[in-house]
């Protein structure tokens, strides 16, 4: 076995999930996933830990699916709707319930074979099966549950990249030096707790402009350091973020996207008083004016995040990589985090949370209270900070 | 997908587990068992069943049990013992559990890459891995559980056989008339439910002769008929089974088998009083004895088996398809199943159960109460049986 799985592996259990002797521990292992799911379950019998292992398999998903799919539209007569919906489904599924509950860790290793195995499967059917689920989902995330892949030649290929390649570029992001990679974002958690006021700016030449201005006053960053005990989930993580409100300005992302299966391009949003009065796409449109009806909360900005790991210095069309690769910022419209809100206070609810990148690597700053952070990707604490434009 | 997959699954879930809407039913897919896992989650849905996926890899039990091995090590003083005992694994795996309590049924569908994946892992970890679990196991045998394989080319491998014809095997053994081969088996438990004494006699050139006899006065045969509404929980089944006692006489099984990893062949043992007093094996002998010296109830039968699934026809190494091979009858040394004994009333007792096949295709006999009831592989209702001896 490759060396680096094993890392991966005593990552994701001991800075990640913080596995203890005697934790009950549920790894769900993704069809080609099997590798690590092997190292997982040594480190984890070496540390006297429990270990479950779920099938995450997306066929075995699509194939129930079509299932349900099949028993509706034969119990259904003729002339009436056949879409599925929730009460199709069972709404509490005693198994999952009680796998999740018994649960202190929930350890969820992607790498499937095919990373559109559930294309066909009906909208309206994977919506009524998560809305029935919403109890199992709810007592998973109640566990310290961190989620990764293992590198596999679908998610190379999702990249555009080769097999091998997409090793080197998976292993470079998560086997870091976490710590450090901490301690480092600590300082932009520090300057976001004190701070009232974000500005992004962006200047190319070759792209339509950036200049936003959002509050955060009040708010509380996390500090998303790969590790429950910093309240953060994925591994790799290495991004700071908040839940911004009363945004305005516009903003252009020039990081493609995948949203609901339709590759969305050069997206510009435009915000007055908080909310979204204009926006545009060059590709895929619909599928964004579909996310922004959802609902009113759709509109507004759940998240704005700063991408610090370094590791990743590409973009391969995986929002787990994206969206904290070193220079870069994003933001999301729909729902926010509760850990950045103050107790007890709610944040903006949606049923989506759609993340969106803007390259800040040149011709850029973000300033916060009129201070400028970090320009043209180097941060106010980096060698070569340049505190005034040149 | 090959048409017999998705007909594997529905006798699966239909015929052996008599799935109903609403019911909770776990899956175990091995590593190379996917194909029929997405076959069974279809069916499942479409019958409106909930389904959780368990993956059930060999490899990744090797590793956990290995990292138990290492933690157990680096623990113990120099100059200690190290092995694993059931002390060091938690008498009370929280969610394995969680899950069979909340299931109704448990299929569990065999295919591996590869059949000796365990080993290399030391006996007492495995033995005391088994006692620690024992809880989570008798949860899991109070579902409607049902074990199965899909064709994997490990299992081709372990049966001499190419894929192919391995896979056409499978099918014969699984795709039966099973309601069919029911009726005919209910022949066979009414006479053994009748009968007081059973005698099974062969007399080949090649090989020693059988002449063993036994009681099973009291006893009630099981009509396995691979369904749990007959008490059977194999796929593929098909033998009729019971549970005697007071055996005499002298027994040789020509199939080969393994036990605990290691080849045993052309066994022969003599029973007096009950008791095995005499044995010998041409290869792994060794390994026999270690069987017969587990406890008092391992030199007693739990088992006598008549095998009635013509659609298995060649041995293949594995005692899922061997022991329900038309024209065989085995016998298994160790624990009795409670299905066969009268309420209350407990039978022979103990840690093992091996079970020993002879082969009555020919020059052979078995008679209940005197009267012959199979003659060279043809049984007394079927066409060419030979009430005499020519």
């Amino acid at each position: 076995m490759d060396g680096r799985v094993r890392e991966h592996a005593e990552v994701l259990v001991d800075w990640s999930a913080r596995v203890e002797a005697g934790d009950d521990v549920v790894v769900s292992v993704a069809e080609d996933a099997h590798e690590l799911g092997v190292a997982v379950a040594e480190a984890l019998g070496e540390r006297g830990a429990n270990v479950t292992t779920l099938y995450g398999s997306s066929e075995v998903s699509r194939a129930y699916l079509k299932g349900v799919e099949t028993r509706v539209e034969e119990e259904t007569g003729e002339g009436e709707t056949d879409a599925v919906d929730a009460d199709d489904f069972d709404s509490d599924p005693a198994v999952d319930r009680a796998i999740f509950e018994a649960a202190d860790a929930y350890l969820r290793i992607g790498g499937g074979r095919n990373t559109t195995a559930t294309a066909g499967v009906d909208g309206d059917t994977r919506r009524a099966y998560a809305t029935a689920r919403k109890g199992a989902r709810e007592a998973r995330m109640d566990t310290d549950w961190v989620s990764t892949v293992h590198p596999t030649r679908s998610l190379a290929q999702q990249a555009g990249m080769a097999y091998e390649e997409y090793r080197e570029f998976v292993y470079d992001a998560v086997l870091r030096d976490w710590e450090a990679l901490a301690d480092e974002m600590a300082r932009m958690k520090d300057i976001l707790d004190s701070g009232e006021e974000v500005r992004v700016v962006t200047e190319r030449d070759d792209a339509p402009d950036t200049d936003v201005t959002m509050s955060i006053a009040g708010r509380t960053a996390v500090n998303s350091a790969a590790s429950v005990a910093y309240d953060s989930h994925n591994l790799p993580s290495g991004e700071v973020f908040s839940a911004p409100y009363d945004t305005e300005g516009e903003v252009f992302f020039d990081v493609p996207m995948t949203i609901d299966a339709t590759r969305v391009r050069n997206v510009r949003l435009a915000f007055e008083g908080g909310e979204v009065v204009d926006f545009s796409a060059e590709a895929g449109e619909d599928a964004l004016a579909d996310v922004l009806d959802t609902d009113p909360g759709a509109r507004r900005l759940g998240e704005l995040g700063i991408g610090m790991n370094r590791g990743i210095d590409r973009f391969t069309d995986s929002i787990l990589f994206d969206e904290k690769m070193g220079d870069t910022v994003h933001l999301a419209v729909g729902r926010a985090y509760d850990a950045c809100l103050p107790e007890g206070e709610s944040g903006n609810d949606s049923a989506v949370h759609v993340d969106m990148i803007t390259d800040v690597s040149g011709d850029s700053r973000m300033a916060v209270d009129g201070e400028v952070v970090q320009r043209n990707g180097t941060f106010r604490w980096e060698e070569g900070f340049a505190a005034e434009a040149e």
